[in-house]
């Protein structure tokens, strides 16, 4: 019988909402619970996509063309799919990804005004037919997020932008999770830290009870 | 009355073939009379391009997956046509390029094996309508270009490729000149560079000669 693939869990959400600090939390229960998993984020998650982070983050002169910021991020995602995600859910183990292509329609769509069909495009051809299986919405007001993001030092070349930015990345998420209802899980994460985790503890229960049972059946 | 745009020109060609040698000539002879141009490349041609070509030339111990080569390429082309190559085009300035979009597919897609459609794709995403008016394929056999570009020092991510990749780049270039007959011009690069450079003059002459009358025309 073929083993069947791993869980694969995206967290989503603006800046400084919480995302780095929630995943951490999820992969503690998720381990105790014996889930073998692998956390990662984006852009990022390989020593190619590191780079192309670097590229994508670092404040610039010139403004970054939406499309090429577009297409950095799926270069990164293509490399961390093949080299990363696609042999971690394929030898079962759940996958913990700090943003994804969520986060191009919300910030390169939304944010920057590309059309969503660029996105669309790109997601066809780089993921084929993966999708994630389980989205965690972390929302809270821009300013919030901000706020928290930028107690902490320099910032990147997003976190440059103007609030009205990332109050559009906000709407676009909302309205992903709206059309994506039964894959998306929304947070308040605008709620002390400790309300937060508790309400994922329950979403972790429930993953857990989900899934793990229907894995083990299968192997 | 609305000015014309300037004319579009890409050189190509595998390894060492004598692409920037070449383009040095070309700009000198096109120059002399008068004709307004600019000369770039790609990848590259933009500061943010230059940093992807950082990313994409370095070696590295892990392999590049062809689809994130290729959304790379693309990224650094998308910037270079924004900030560089439509607005010379359009204030009536010829442009000459080192490698183009034809170059993604006689690497990515000859060289790597990626499907040409996914070159299509992007093409299409990334340039809209815009394509080279003209291109000028130098072909020799690969051994030729890489004996001559490997007397330079530290080979490349690219050079450091078999020799087959190269017969398949070649190939393909010399494929692409065949479909598009109407715009490629193909000159023996193995010929001695006098020889070449004899070959360009003619060329440069007939692209002077049929051109920029009617740009002026337009004006
Ligand atoms: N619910 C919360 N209430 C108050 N502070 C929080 C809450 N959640 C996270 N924080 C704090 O906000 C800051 C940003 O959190 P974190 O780095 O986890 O956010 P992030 O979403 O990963 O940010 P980025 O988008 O920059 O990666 C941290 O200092 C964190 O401790
Ligand atoms: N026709 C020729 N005969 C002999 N040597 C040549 C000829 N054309 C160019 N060369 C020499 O070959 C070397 C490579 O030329 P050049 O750098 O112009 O190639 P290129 O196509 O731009 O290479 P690359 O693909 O690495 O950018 C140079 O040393 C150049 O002087
Ligand atoms: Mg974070
Ligand atoms: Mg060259």
């Amino acid at each position: 019988m073929q083993a069947m693939r791993g869980l694969f869990i995206t967290v989503e959400g603006g800046e400084g909402v919480g995302k780095s600090t929630n995943i951490t939390c999820i992969r503690d229960y998720l381990q105790a619970r014996g889930v073998a998993l692998v956390v990662t984020r984006e852009p990022g998650g390989t020593p190619l996509g590191e780079d192309i982070r670097t590229v994508l983050l670092q404040a610039r002169r010139e403004t970054v063309a939406p499309m090429a910021e577009l297409l950095l991020l799926f270069a990164a995602r293509a490399q961390h799919l093949r080299d990363v995600i696609v042999p971690a859910l394929e030898a079962g183990k759940w996958v913990i990804c700090d943003r994804f292509t969520d986060a191009s329609y919300a910030y390169q769509s939304g944010g920057r005004g590309l059309d969503s069909g660029a996105v669309r495009t790109l997601e066809n051809l780089v993921q084929g037919e993966l999708r994630p299986d389980y989205t965690l919405l972390l929302d809270a007001p821009a300013v919030t997020g901000l706020e928290r993001a930028r107690g902490r030092g320099e910032l990147d070349r997003f976190e440059q932008e103007e609030l009205v930015f990332f109050e559009r990345v906000r709407n676009t998420y909302l309205q992903l999770a709206t059309e994506s209802s039964g894959r998306y899980h929304l947070i308040d994460a605008s709620q002390p830290l400790a309300s937060v985790q508790q309400q994922l503890h329950t979403i972790c229960e429930q993953l857990h009870a989900c899934w793990a049972p229907r894995q083990q059946q299968l192997r």
